[in-house]
């Protein structure tokens, strides 16, 4: 047949048409120079050798200094230790087979497999769905789980209501980011605030949609505080050269940097916003993941508050606060889900979020439907209640537990220095490299911190993400490392890469 | 609680901190102009306005001349009719639920919910995703998954061989296309070489990433074909303006056109991609919405045949092929999947879209999954093959008689023209209105075909979207009506609507 198809194929061109010279294929230049320079150290050098390097374990496995690769590189949780909750996972499973629904209910019962308040949730989101999550939903979610969404806000901000109108489900936080972005940077004189160090996906958009990347430093001697005074220094100098401050990006709990802002850093953010008409975007996907005696404040609810406090002072404000599935105690990244919730936009920014949101048409059903879940978890009554709450507090005991023993393990080392962990899912402890260190990373052409983490890498496995990957000060070098990977080996094998680092390059 | 906080709050500003004039609010003006001006009236006016009809119908039954919205708008087949294929379904519930696998096997077996081959491709899928379809997968997708595509474009192509590291999975074909536009619109001088009518998405993606909409006319009188020498005009057009042809936009079959290219028009298609080193995206996702006697060709089989058949002329090719699990079978829009080959593109433009893709992370990984089930669907001796293949052909019949039934219809009434379905979801008939329309549309400065299409859905509750949404000669009218809603109540309910609007607007 094929060859059939080949003759009839002959008789299209004469030997005039194919009388021409191929052109050139198009090679990087030909690119659109803004996504060529964007930077993603997340998935960027190092992970990338770290993926040969699996591929040459499954291949040989006796052939490198270790046997596995440790990727602490990513919050992949459910790649490591993490196990999806349960209710979740039923929900989902009878959502996507709604046949379960229909089941002899006594022989169903007797395998144990389906709680009840799972059944009765998936149908209740069946009905809100519109029967299949096979189906595009609204562009802005589901109707019933934006309500869900916002009945959570109002509970988590102590009664100040919010609204499934100014809720958008979205494929998880990261196209919630750059949605607002391609909206928000008009052009070049666009200028966006962001934190050093950062999670590099801001960076990355800026670049993409051609904006000023405005940096702000977080404070590294005090816990990597926020500085509203170092952020109002920086509009003030963008506005001298003409930038328009347009976005402030907060990232909070901060990522790579763990540090929880204040009601009052939050109060005084709210202020700058205020005063100069910056749009904030406050990027929380880490509201979950808090540790101890440090607690979480959402941008909206200080918004709230000072807008009752201060009547007419704050109502200018304009707010984007995001929210992930990938995170928490859901750790659902593959799934892709979040929200986001809108405040104080006009009706014609509204628009024209909503129309760009339509040409995307709508986020994965399913992973609106794991916010529902994670908004509102099972209730105590409810069957899976006491499950649930188990699996919640392994989560949330592994993670502090690994937290606190990588943090005490950097301690005693000497060149690195760390900051106790409050919230997130990573430490990010900066490395004060001996010369002889900085002369062969410059011999070798990458940056200090690159040359320590590929080092870290080709010794033991481990695959974490330079601090040039988030930005830092000049002169200052940092990793950052996830503390999801499980066990304690890998801990101690850092530690003995380190040891020998710091002997083979002391001064 | 919420007292005692605001009371913290009070003491964070002094006088002189509030003495500021609260700036202004961003307005349209504001925002980056390439979105604002973007148009997709897949989901613009009329669909909007049908929502608002929707819920008007919720709260007031009895409150318009119809008693449900008919969503012809979107190519949306599981938000009406099409139920999703069993075994999909069931593969997707255990992956979202990996209990089952561990259940007592003879009870599950007695509850005859899970087939066999499900369970087996379940582990399969599971073992190849990593264990859990909560985690990220690679950028480029699981690899496991990016074989099974190759293997079946291999298949499908008559052994021309694809190869995983050619296959991205995406998030659906429309996320695909943005992501390749975004790399390969340089800048305003790019042109984009787009069929019109065609599918929003790449007028749209065009405005979004400031490049030249080189519109290419489809032939309406022979069934909208393609006409090579068209293109070929148009780009040397181009050229002649300084514009350089950079992309190339095929859909195949068309949206909304439902014409399906001939093996010799696509041959004629890579032949422009050749002289003048235009890359070719070829949108394939209605590749198994072909009816009777028609027969899709693949750009890609067809490329890779003419590469042996003049080895040198057709190498320099560079073309990216899409597809989706949200036609076709599948169905499955809510879902979110989708896969791209790229062939011919060199390693630093692979790497480039690698790193843009990497930016996501990943697309949704059960996403990914679906299509794995789309490409290698239950084969003869499964225990699944025998309802599987019952549950696609009522697929097939029922949108092949609506779509003749629609067709028909038509084709008795006056002042409407359709050409015989031949694949896709739609039909695209054109209006030939009477003068006296004409001259109403223009008193309430609306196009004449949205002034028939917003008539049509006050009268009868049905949505499509105006011919000017997808583009059409100047001075012709159309509508896109897919013909996925059930039943023929609706078919009748618009034939009565178009003579009724006949009779009042006859000249």
């Amino acid at each position: 047949m094929t060859m059939t198809l080949q003759t009839n194929l002959k008789s299209v061109f004469t030997a005039k048409d194919l009388d021409f010279k191929p052109a050139a294929k198009i090679t990087k230049k030909d690119l659109n120079a803004s996504v060529t320079k964007a930077e993603y150290a997340v998935r960027g050098a190092i992970p990338s050798r770290a993926d040969e390097l699996k591929e040459q374990l499954k291949k040989n496995s006796g052939s490198l200094p270790f046997n596995d690769i440790i990727n602490a590189n990513i919050g992949n949780p459910q790649q490591l230790d993490q196990k999806p909750l349960t209710f979740t996972r039923q929900v989902l499973s009878i959502l996507e087979y709604t046949e379960i629904l229909r089941a002899d209910h006594e022989k169903l019962a007797s395998l144990n497999l389906f709680s009840r308040d799972a059944l009765e949730r998936a149908e209740r989101l069946l009905n809100d769905i519109g029967g299949s999550v096979g189906a595009y939903s609204h562009s802005q979610g589901v109707p019933g789980i934006r309500q869900t969404v916002a009945d959570f806000i109002t509970r988590r901000d102590g009664g100040e209501p919010a609204t499934p109108e100014d809720i958008y489900l979205t494929t998880g936080a990261s196209s919630a980011a750059t949605s607002l972005l391609s909206l928000l940077c008009k052009n070049s004189q666009s200028g966006l605030l962001i934190p050093i160090p950062q999670y590099p996906l801001y960076t990355a958009s800026a670049s993409l949609f051609n904006a000023q990347v405005l940096p702000y430093y977080l404070d590294e001697e005090s816990d990597w505080s926020t500085r509203s005074d170092e952020i109002e220094k920086v509009a003030q100098d963008a506005l001298e050269k003409g930038i328009k401050p347009s976005v402030l990006v907060v990232i909070n709990p901060g990522n790579p940097t763990g540090a929880v802002l204040s009601e009052d850093t939050i109060a005084k953010i709210c202020l700058i916003a205020a005063k100069y008409g910056i749009t904030i975007i406050s990027d929380e996907v880490y509201q979950e993941n808090v540790f101890n005696n440090v607690k979480f404040h959402s941008m909206k609810n200080v918004l709230r508050k000072l807008q009752h406090l201060y009547p007419g002072k704050f109502d200018n404000v304009q707010l984007a606060s995001l929210h992930s599935i990938s995170k928490g105690f859901m750790g659902e990244c593959g799934q892709r889900g979040g929200y986001m919730e809108i405040v104080g936009f006009s009706q014609d920014i509204r628009d024209a979020l909503f129309k760009l949101m339509s040409i995307s048409i709508c986020s994965v059903v399913t992973g609106q439907a794991i916010v529902d879940l994670m908004v509102k978890p099972p209730q105590p009554g409810d069957e899976s209640y006491d499950q649930d709450r188990q699996e919640r507090s392994i989560i949330f005991n592994e993670m502090y537990t690994r937290a606190n023993l990588l943090y005490e393990t950097f301690s005693k080392l000497e060149g690195i220095e760390c900051q106790r962990p409050q919230g997130a899912m990573y430490l990010f402890p900066r490395l004060n490299l001996p010369k002889k260190a900085l002369d062969e990373s410059e011999r070798l052409g990458i940056e200090p911190d690159e040359f320590y983490c590929t080092s870290l890498l080709e010794s033991t496995g481990i695959c974490t993400v330079p601090g040039s990957g988030f930005g830092q000060k000049q002169g200052t070098y940092h990793v950052r490392t996830t503390f999801l990977a499980p066990g304690t080996q890998w801990i101690q094998d850092w530690k003995r890469f380190h040891e020998d680092f710091f002997k083979k390059y002391r001064d």
